[in-house]
């Protein structure tokens, strides 16, 4: 914390799978603001950057806003269009979706998908749409291309950047609370991510492109920090950025710029001071507004599962609800259960080694059962829009079979019996319940991106949908118990089974994520449902419940503990009663390594760090006195003595080594070699009898990458974030050797 | 911290105007929760008391709700039927307001305010509405109503409760941040709050009732927390409560239940843990559940201002918006300033020995001003709402009188010129805006309860009213020009100023609180308009940039300063190069009053302590060896000596007092008094190099009471809080003596 630190190039840098110190970068920002703003009243020119400093976290979510939205849009069309060419083509215009297609057409037709401008591939090849022959040859296409597309996106994903598979959230929670991964957020990543989730989008698999917008959005955010030194050299800096842009990444992949704020508040930020929470929203606004000027998908809704309903709930109603929130934890936990025992499966099994012909059958065996199924074979968003949105006089849908006579588009809806459509469409929602869930686990951590909030929301939408639907009935065939007797006995639909939907949707996200506030936002933004924050948030409640009960982990902290990053979760409370004394390195017996003030020669040094291999040493008096002066980390040590030997003249392996301001009492032996610029000379320290969870708190709340023990101002040991993690686990009867990195 | 120290009865307890030392209060409920975690194997009843101690948080959070959301209702209901009072009765049942006399008329009028039930005093004294009498009679009674009101408000606060005065965001931020005022969120301040809003915004003066229900429900927070010894017997802990009590109060005062939450978090609260966001936002979403059940307004909406428009807004019109917000920014900054220059007065002239007076002169001068001007007559809210809205064809007020036909109920309405109402109706806006921020400076800050929020956002609304409506001639007559030309050409209403209403009033507020995401999602809720988000914030930007341009502090803030209340704000950052060595207290030449951990007697002990005032003293080795072995608090001193005295046998003035749990070498003198059990063994240290940065840091996210200074493991000073806020004062040029208690 010297002022010359950034003399010696390479100091304040961290290596790869390294934590930083959230305390010492900081720091370093506010030195190098104190000396922008000193220099500034120097000339105009110093003026100007100043300016340029003071604005640039502004101007970088500025960036990083216009450009995440972008990559959205492009990203929304390319799937769309996609997805659509396993079902056919437009052949005048082959870069339209069918939609598009058939706008073009000028046809007005309810049923979209049918107009005569798009061709199905059997009408292509048969010039027929119907029967046996056109239906074996679209399945044939559809599994056709959907191989094709999981294997581009495996193959891109194995060729160019690893990093690209998965949601990318639990490692973008580990790179928040102040870890390093190269490479994790690069251009490459970035690149292979975006066509990767087209792709995967495409190819049918149960999975959604939100998780990896985030993802996306963060890789956006860390790119564009290098064009502001601020940012882009400071690692503490850089992660304002980061949470911003994983504020814009669910801002676009939902609409949802509130609920991605707290979502980036609530789930994946770590060190979220108030200052970040406004830009982050005006990050995550400026990116949905770009989405919503390109708007890709072609409505005028600016949300994506928009309801028109505005009915009022029955009160009585909370009970079904609370039961879909039950229902959705349970469902969540069998489902995080399943998928971490596959992944875990697959990690330590010969799978892992064989990753695209994992996709690859993982994507035949989904395309194959999923287009029998019409619930199963369209877009999972498309499907759940449907399942949100009630029944009107459009809805051509057999979830709509209703026995009613529509006289008038403006009359009222009255409740009334299911046809048999109804009958029919609620088995193969059932059906597609049980497919998505089994798929989803398989999926869910293979090597192509693919996020879990459209399947979550699927899952609990089916279920909801379900509910909901038996709910309608009940209320139908038995107006006159007293539970809906004050609403349903006028005759007038009282139950509204995509609300059901919408609450169940949310119940199996929230029992997923374990999120909260965010999901009720989201959900809420969502569907631009206003009335309906009672109902969900009483379903997001119940469902978070029984899967803290069931299990203590949500999906995303579960695989940070699959994969053993080093994250010290903030939420967790620590329960235990140890010290500091029980928890710190050395143990009894061994000794501490320790550097003096003014007693150790470079010879000495360099054996130390041969020896040993700590991330840094705390410097002491002498080795009789071992009062604490500072700490030194070994990098810098390093760096400093390697810029020594090469730059200073006189400096042999017998000069001594010098922490103090003092002059050394002894003037015999070759000049010393002082090194007090790169003693960190406030090093935060605890006594022994400190309770660990004062600790844990300390680590959390002010970001440490090490603390100092003392007893009575002597030096006992060392607990660096490695130490505690491995404790936590240890307290939790875990294996600690699990935490992996340094 | 050690797991007896609640066994000497008021341990663990605060004086009034002392700060709480948040990680013990943390660490001894997380005592509290181990001992329940092991009892609860014992038997049924102690399971039955842990599975209590676990949901307590959530039923005192339901509890809070309920209640907030019921006495919110009384509040609306009361002061609306008092607010009527001043204008008219209902002889047929006096306790209607005019709004819910003229539903029992069953008159269909549009002009809600002139059915034939409602009796305009004039009319009963008179039998005549119009003509000079009866305005004379009516203005008469206007005044005379607002005096007593005033009169009965003022004097139950001097009598009663001297906090229920002001808004109570400011104290309740620094309660927040951990400091004891005892009483100002009992139930005396609740009652005469609660009566006392209703009285003042009925008095006509320029005050809303928003802030003061965050104060109300506040003191809800804390009374009942007292239901549970969990929160109510643990400082940090109850925090929690009130944070989520504060949410509730906003939820209540705007309908805007996630904007409270999001208020809580950015404004007010101090320690947020996310466990509290959750809560939070349950208990803000049960307040509004219960107030729109209530349904004190009698309206389908369940948002205050609720705009029915939803039109597009064109991209150029951002530059009025922003324009809106830096006008914004200006009037706020000079409200701010006058209204802190009018304080400063009232606190050091004698003005403020007569609060009675005072508030019934502001009545007064408010009264015979706002009657001639309807703008200033009619409640503020209702103002808002009037200049929040659209003109239709149904609205009669002046302010719509446009040159336009409507045909047809359902027709578009078509851009139009001014007529002459519009043109009257502005000026009367303006004399309106500036007898409204005249008033309010005078205003906020008087010994009644009062709030900011609704002048503020009517000072706001009025200038963007008068800012829309010119933006609106200005298409009208020249819709040609090309900012125009996209939408305007088409002769359609393509500027709407009620729009402009918003965002000026999103500005002002913004630039008085300093509020920003917070303020964009209230206005959201408040309003209803999902499609303004970007112009929302746009002026909130700007008027907050304009803000801290001009001076450095929201009203709030500049309020505790005022007061000198001991809050260290997390959001400013630390700019100096101070050190910890710099800041410690003694300075040099003093001596540091310690204790030795086995060689003071009682008697040397008691002599410190009347000879010292600190509210705590190191405990060392020895003189000589000034190595630091603990820290005690005078407090649990002086109780555990009175309490040693009376019990222990043996205890005199020459008994050594011990703090190791060695035994002393001599066994001469008489029994050694053991206080090992009250010692602090793990106080936070930090050395003598640390930069205050780290230091205040500290101090704000581990909610310190005090630090230790060492050098090399010796003991050198102590740096508490005040000494911490005295030094920040300092640094920033002002008097640090202004920096009250401890």
């Amino acid at each position: 914390m010297t002022d010359t630190s950034d003399d010696i190039p390479g100091i304040g840098q961290y290596d790869d799978f390294h934590t930083i110190d959230w305390q010492r970068d900081i720091a370093r920002d506010r030195m190098r603001h104190r000396y922008i703003v000193k220099k500034r009243q120097d000339s105009f020119w110093d003026l100007l950057k100043g300016a340029h400093d003071a604005w640039s976290g502004w101007v970088c979510v500025l960036l990083v806003g216009l450009f995440t939205g972008c990559v959205a849009g492009v990203i929304d069309i390319g799937a769309s269009w996609m997805t659509d060419l396993k079902f056919g083509i437009c052949p005048q215009a082959f870069w339209l979706n069918r939609e598009q297609c058939c706008w073009s057409s000028n046809e007005t037709s309810f049923d979209s998908g049918n107009c005569s401008q798009w061709y199905a591939w059997s009408e292509i090849f048969t010039s027929s749409r119907e029967g046996f022959g056109a239906y074996v040859i679209s399945y044939f296409f559809y599994i056709m291309w959907a191989m094709l597309f999981a294997l581009l996106a495996a193959s891109l994903v194995r060729m160019f950047a690893p990093y690209a598979c998965g949601s990318g959230i639990p490692e973008i929670k580990t790179i928040l609370s102040g870890f390093i991964i190269r490479s994790y957020l690069g251009k490459w990543t970035l690149i292979i991510k975006s066509v990767g989730i087209m792709l995967s989008v495409s190819a049918g698999l149960s999975l959604g492109k939100e998780g990896p917008m985030v993802h996306i959005a963060s890789c956006i955010g860390n790119i564009l920090s290098y064009l502001f030194p601020k940012y882009g050299r400071n690692e503490a800096k850089k992660r304002e950025i980061l949470s911003a842009a994983a504020a814009a990444g669910v801002s676009v992949a939902f609409g949802a710029p509130i609920g991605g704020v707290l979502f980036s508040l609530e789930e994946v930020s770590y060190y979220f001071p108030l200052k970040t929470l406004w830009r982050s929203f005006f990050c995550a606004l400026i990116a949905a507004f770009i989405l919503r000027s390109i708007n890709p998908f072609g409505n005028e809704h600016s949300v994506l599962f928009y309801v028109e309903y505005n009915k009022p709930w029955i009160f009585f109603e909370l009970v079904p609800f609370i039961g879909l929130g039950i229902i959705g934890g349970f469902i969540a936990t069998f489902f995080i259960k399943a998928n971490l025992w596959w992944c875990r499966f697959r990690k330590y099994s010969k799978l892992g080694q064989y990753p695209v012909t994992e996709v690859l059958i993982v994507t035949f065996i989904t395309a194959v059962i999923a287009y029998p199924n019409p619930y199963t074979r369209m877009n999972t968003s498309e499907l759940i829009y449907l399942l949100f949105s009630q029944c009107g006089i459009s809805n051509q849908d057999p979830l709509c079979d209703y026995n009613r006579n529509f006289t008038d588009v403006n009359s009222a809806i009255e409740i009334a019996a299911a046809g048999p459509g109804v009958h029919k469409a609620v088995w193969l929602l059932i059906l597609a319940l049980a497919m998505k869930l089994v798929m989803t686990i398989f999926t869910f951590g293979m090597k192509v991106p693919c996020g879990l909030f459209i399947p979550s929301l699927a899952l609990g939408a089916i279920t909801g949908r379900v509910v909901g639907i038996g709910m309608e009935q009940l209320a139908y065939n038995y107006p006159k118990i007293w539970i809906f007797s004050g609403e349903c006995s006028t005759g007038d639909d009282c139950i509204t089974p995509g609300l059901y939907a919408m609450v169940g949707a949310a119940a199996v996200l929230g029992g997923v994520t374990r999120m909260t506030v965010s999901l009720v936002v989201i959900m809420f933004e969502l569907t631009g449902g206003v009335r309906y924050i009672v109902p969900l948030m009483a379903a997001a409640m119940a469902s978070k419940w029984v899967g803290d009960a069931l299990g203590r982990q949500g999906i995303y902290d579960a695989h940070i503990a699959l994969n053993g990053y080093p994250f010290l979760d903030s939420k967790d409370e620590f329960q235990h009663t140890t010290l500091a004394a029980d928890v710190m390195q050395p143990k009894r017996n061994e000794t501490l390594a320790v550097i003096t003030q003014d007693s150790m020669t470079v010879d000495d040094i360099e054996t130390l760090l041969k020896e040993t291999e700590h991330n840094g040493y705390p410097v002491v008096v002498s080795k009789e006195n071992q009062y604490l002066v500072g700490f030194v980390l070994r990098r810098d040590l390093n760096l400093a003595l390697a810029n020594a030997r090469r730059i200073i003249d006189g400096i042999t392996g017998q000069s001594l080594v010098i922490f103090t301001s003092a002059q050394p009492v002894q003037n015999l032996g070759p000049s010393p070699l002082k090194l007090k610029k790169i003693l960190d000379m406030a090093p935060i320290t605890v006594t022994d009898q400190t309770p660990m969870e004062t600790v844990v708190d300390m680590f959390r709340k002010l970001g440490l990458r090490q603390t100092l023990v003392t007893h009575n101002g002597r030096l006992l040991g060392v607990i660096t974030k490695k130490d505690v993690l491995r404790h936590v686990k240890q307290m939790d009867n875990e294996d600690p050797n699990t935490v992996l990195f340094n």
